[in-house]
Order: structure tokens, then C-alpha cells, then sequence
């Protein structure tokens, strides 16, 4: 990978954002990194300069983005569409453009309505990487060490556009994967934005009674590590949800569905059945977890 | 809390009842311990021994029991009664018998059943306390240190007998609770049994596909904090889950009903409820999780 970004435009400086810049000015993979706030953002932007996360401070024209080796689109997925639909007048003939979205369908739906003439230099790609924090603060040049990366194949990108792509978040320490963007909102409506749903309605129930203050109190640590994810950015995930939600509510059928199962083997207590399930569960549970999370086949 | 336990006798020597030995070992809080094995648990009896959390291993007969100081029950709750059933006519006059079982409500049940008059000696209790390891190897005698233990009010316990075992916690480092049986079973219904099974169900519903391999790839940490109680001993949480099926039922129909309302929303495409709604739970997740778990309000 001894290819070298001439110049980076990251456009969202939050955690994801952030962390990509300073990886590749870690991995010495970069010359100069700009910034573009999203709508509000100028206090982030100021500082994301200060913290030397980004070089300067940039705006959607043409002094920033023409001369662009690659843009970063790092904003919650309701917003790429505007985004693009500014950028796109601007962006030079060799830009290349990806985003760190966590749906893939809805993203490329938008690039293909905003970017035009441009879709061949778009590269769609989701870093599976993440935390409850958010903001230029939380970004860390270590956060996609041994991470995923999935690129997801859209038939009009270029090759050399992907691997421009690819080269850059393995330098920043990421492991890339490439699959179709049906497969990838398929499987993280199931591994993913289910978990987040779940967990923000276990949350929500409890939280909206009167003895509230009880349940928590006593609440210890499997509801912790349960209810983590229930910590995150309410707007980023509703963005998720709403850009997935076909997905989603099929993954929640299928879930309500087992709910029910299980429901039934309480109602009728059979314990042997109940048991089973329990163990078939723990079984799978335990093997991924010494298997370890996040180590697809290689792209 | 000067007060020595001549003799201890722990039956089911696994992680909670060693580290219950462990922990008054190391507070001087004791002189001695046998070790009762479960059916079948007589390796785990020896190991106990081999690593010091036990000092004798006992049977379930008067000259295990007879000049016990304290008997404390730390099996599955579906073994209670049984237990309960063997050791009550070995029992000596002055034998307070605690457990340390999840569910209150149908322990107190057996123990109502099956200890007859030595029901004054009976304390129900639980600590709260665990970790998907088990038996004697994972026991540990700061097991219990700054954790809660619930002490479920028997109007028929003396009070003698409830101030022994109030005052064993606390020795082992643990801070004492007491509230009625049927709080404490609506109260763990809610925020860790419902938990459980919810993760359970999760790692169920994906394990059984055909992608189940593809799905897992591609799991990070979100679904790995998410899922971790789904780790945990299968044929103890059968138990519980029977144990406390009416609460833990209702608790399943009120969360489903929540889920369904998240699904309207999800459908009818309403981004402003959407957000309302995880914002509030991500408000109250954080509130709880920066003010601290498992705080209640002193006994």
C-alpha cells in the first residue's frame, strides 16, 4: 500500500470520520486532510482542527473538492442524499468518493439520483466499527485496527476507484470484504440494527413506568452489557432504521415469531423443550465468541 | 460484625455457593465448610476440596448437617425442593438455612412444603451476582465485593436467623436489600430474566439459518455485548424462566406490545416519534449507567 492520498475531504469530522483521517495520517497515507461540517457543525469542525484531526476547514465548492483525491462521506445515512446533491457539481474528474454508512441500499440509491456522470468514482463501504461516543473528541487513529471493512459492489464503480478504497482502510488497519448491498442489509438488519432495536424498546418499556427507579436500581450487569447499544445516537440510528426498515421489520417478524415460540413452550412449561433451546443458543453464543467476532473469509 | 460460623455447609459448591465459602474464608468469617455435592457432582466436591473452598465433604445426613451453623442451598432453583426435601429431618434446632437461588416466590413455596418447623430458620435470599463461568475452578472470594444481595421478607423467618445471614454478606463485602418476595420476582422479571430470554431468542433465531456461518462473520461488538447472557448455564435459566413463567410472561407481553409499536412506526415511516423514542431510552440508559448499577437504596 505505498499509495498516498494527496487529499482527503472528510465531510462529517465525528468519530468515524475522524478516526479514518487519523489512521491514514498514522499509516502516513495522507498529505492533507480537509473538513466539511455537516449542517451546525462548525463547532465540530473547529475542533477537529485544533485536535489536528483535519489540516484546514473546507465547505462544499470547488477549492475544496476539485482538487480531491478522495471524499469521505461520514454523516448518519438520512443525510447522504443532500450531501451528495451538493457536492456532485464540484467534484473533479478523478475524485474518488466513498461513504462509512451502515445501511448500503439507501446510499446507493442516492448516488445513483445525485452523483450522475459521477457513480463510476463512488465506492459504497461500511467500517464495522463503532461506540456509544460520539463527536472529532472520541476519534482515535487505532479505532479499525483488525476491524471489518465491507465494500459494497456497485456494477458501475471502477476498479481503480474501489482500490483506491480498499488500499486506504488497509492502511488504516482494516481488514476489507467485499458483497452485494442486498446481502450486506440483509445480514445486518439480523446482526445489528435488530440488537439496537431491541435493546432501545427493553429500555424504553422499563424506563416509562412508575417504579422505574425500582427496576433500574436493581438492574446489574447482564442488563448492562444487554442495554449498551441502547446508549447510542438516537438520530444516527433512526436514520439506520428508517433507510433498512424493510429489512428490519422482517428480521423483527421472525424474531417476534421465535418470541412467541418460546412464549408458548413457558405457557405449557416444558421444561425439556425450553431447555433445548437454551443450549442450542449458549452452544452458538460461546462458539462465536471463541471463534471470535468479525473474522469473515477475507475479500 | 464479629459474629464466626462454627460450620457452614454449602450444597452445590459452584460458582456462587464457593465463592460464598471464599469469601467468608477470607473474612474470618468462618471455621469451617463441608461441601455437599448436587447429584452427580462429586468431582466438582473434590476439586473443591483440592482448591481449599471447602474444608470437608459432607452428605446430606445429620452428622453433615445436625451442627451446622449455616446451610446455604446454591443449586439451580428447580432443585430446591428436592434438596430441601432430603435435608430437613437432619437439621439441628439452631441451623439457619439460606439460599441463594433468582426467583423467591417458588423457593419460598418449597421451602414452606418441605422444611415444616424449621421454616423460622429459613432465610430466602439472592445475591446478585453471576457470570456465564461456573463451577468451583470459578469461584472467587471478591465474588460478592460492593454487590447487592436481596433478602426476601418470610413473615415466619425469626429475626435471629435473617441477622445471621444479613450479616455472612456483609462479610463477604456484599450490601444487604431486603424486599418482598413478589417485588423481588416482578422486579427480576423485568431486568434480568426477560433479558436473558430476549438474548437467547436472538442467538436461536440466527443460529438456525442457513447463513447462520455469514451472519456471525459479520457480528461485532454490539451484537457481542448484546448476546453475552446468552452464554449462561442453559439448565439454570430453564429454571428460572419456569420459576417465575407467570412474570416473566407478562413481562414478554408488554415488551411485544412494544415491539409491535415500534413496528407501526417503523412502517408508517415516522421519523420524529422514531427519534423521540431512542432518544429517551439512550437519556435514561446513560442517566443509569453514569449514576451506577445496582445501587438501591440501603436495607
Amino acid at each position: 500500500m505505498a499509495q498516498v492520498i494527496d487529499k482527503l475531504v472528510v465531510i462529517g469530522v465525528g468519530l468515524i470520520g475522524g478516526s479514518f483521517a487519523l489512521a491514514l495520517k498514522r499509516a502516513h497515507a495522507v498529505k492533507r486532510v480537509a473538513g466539511i461540517g455537516r449542517a451546525g457543525g462548525s463547532a465540530s469542525l473547529a475542533t477537529a482542527l485544533k485536535l489536528g484531526v483535519i489540516d484546514e476547514i473546507g465547505a462544499a465548492d470547488g477549492a475544496t473538492l476539485n482538487d480531491a483525491t478522495l471524499v469521505m462521506l461520514a454523516m448518519p445515512v438520512g443525510q447522504m442524499a443532500a450531501t451528495m446533491h451538493a457536492i456532485a457539481p464540484h467534484l473533479g474528474d478523478n475524485t474518488v468518493v466513498t461513504d462509512a454508512g451502515s445501511t448500503k441500499l439507501g446510499v446507493i440509491a442516492a448516488a445513483r439520483k445525485e452523483l450522475g456522470r459521477r457513480l463510476a468514482q463512488f465506492v459504497p463501504a461500511h467500517p464495522i466499527a463503532g461506540a456509544e461516543l460520539s463527536g472529532p473528541e472520541a476519534a482515535k487513529a487505532n479505532l479499525f485496527d483488525g476491524r471489518r471493512v465491507v465494500i459494497a459492489d456497485l456494477a458501475e464503480t471502477s476498479p481503480q476507484a474501489k482500490s483506491i478504497v480498499e488500499a486506504a482502510w488497509q492502511a488504516c488497519g482494516a481488514k476489507t470484504s467485499r458483497m452485494s448491498a442486498e446481502s450486506h442489509d440483509r445480514v445486518f438488519a439480523a446482526v445489528s440494527h435488530l440488537p439496537h432495536l431491541l435493546a432501545y424498546a427493553l429500555v424504553h418499556e422499563l424506563c416509562g413506568r412508575d417504579n422505574a427507579e425500582e427496576l433500574f436500581a436493581f438492574a446489574a450487569s447482564g442488563f448492562r452489557d444487554f442495554t449498551r447499544i441502547a446508549g447510542s445516537d438516537a438520530s444516527m440510528w433512526r436514520d439506520i432504521f428508517l433507510a433498512n426498515r424493510e429489512r428490519l421489520m422482517a428480521e423483527l417478524d421472525a424474531y417476534t415469531a421465535k418470541l412467541e415460540h418460546l412464549r408458548g413452550l413457558l405457557a405449557t412449561g416444558d421444561a425439556a423443550a425450553i431447555e433445548q433451546l437454551l443450549r442450542q443458543a449458549r452452544d452458538a453464543r460461546n462458539k462465536w465468541g471463541r471463534e471470535g467476532a468479525g473474522s469473515p473469509p477475507a475479500a
